[in-house]
């Protein structure tokens, strides 16, 4: 191809190893890049670098933060007693989004998955279990995602809490509020049926 | 929100900006870059601001290039007698991938579209018009998108054109290359059908 801007296409080639964007999107964005003002290139080319050095690990919860701890394990007034296990940081923000759960959270940074490699010691397990040594924990609660790899993660990581004499719990299955039922899967709706409750 | 990282959100923000990408995506994407090696993260932002800063236009033809004239116009065996109009440089780079063209281009940078606010002043049509004066230009071709602004615009071109002497040419229409006729548009059709060839 005689046409041929290295610049450009390396830009494109960065934007194409993100998740989700293929290479006709990543050209897409780059030209976009390069036909929008001057400042957007600068300040998105530092916002990528800052974010990447100043967002690390929470030393006791593993959620993302900037500082030593994140805004939720600093927090003076959230129940260090209940403990939220998540799979991924986002996690965290979903459930930071329904302003309810006043509890700390706990991130394994993944499930327990053997087809991709992934075993329990590559998760934040360990980490969890030291937590609850302190005898402050009075419950943990199972949220890690709905499928085969979360439930296994959930459980198996359970087996270690339970004889600790701490309470674990799960999310309530059910379908979605403002979904519809038509469209509910069998198992989301037979689960729905066998956790109902009397109104 | 008690949940807020600075620099995370400063990253997704600038995710948002991109065309076609929502909070949500740009929210996925940052949190990518943040997992992904350092290395990632810093030659994506070097790459953010070398593209920007080192691709320009043409000055002959208005393609994107990193060098004075593009690759395109530098070339001595392309043929400086024909010149494609097309609206886009992407679209500059879709007919080089046929390597089947090889006159030159002319990227107008838009469509004439009243509704939008642009009018044939804010599109490269002096620039054409000038290139067309020193009488080595034989043909024309309109390739502007099949749209009613890309119709417009070559119409409108074309009437400034004619009385120069120059032959212009239309991208041929019809039904596109391993199509299905059962999803051809009408329009499509009965163009196609017009266009129809002996064989």
């Amino acid at each position: 191809m005689s046409y041929n801007i290295v610049s450009l296409n390396e830009l494109t080639a960065q934007f194409a190893k993100l998740p989700g964007i293929g290479k006709k999107t990543a050209q897409r964005l780059a030209f976009y890049v390069i036909t929008a003002p001057e400042e957007y290139a600068v300040r998105f080319s530092q916002a990528l670098v800052n974010a990447k050095k100043s967002v690390h690990l929470c030393k006791n919860c593993n959620a993302l933060t900037d500082s030593e701890l994140c805004s939720v394990c600093a927090d003076e007034s959230r129940d260090k007693g209940i403990i939220c296990v998540v799979s991924d940081p986002k996690d965290v923000m979903a459930f930071e989004r329904t302003r309810e759960y006043k509890g700390v959270y706990h991130v394994l940074h993944g499930v327990i998955s053997p087809l991709d490699g992934v075993g329990p010691e590559k998760l934040k397990i360990k980490e969890l279990l030291a937590r609850l040594s302190d005898g402050v924990v009075r419950e943990v609660i199972m949220a890690t995602d709905p499928t085969v790899e979360g439930e296994a993660t959930a459980s198996y990581i359970t087996r270690f809490i339970k004889p600790m004499g701490i309470k674990v719990t799960r999310l309530a299955y059910g379908v979605p509020v403002g979904g519809n039922l038509e469209y509910a899967d069998e198992v989301t709706l037979s689960r729905a049926l066998e956790g109902r409750n009397e109104i």
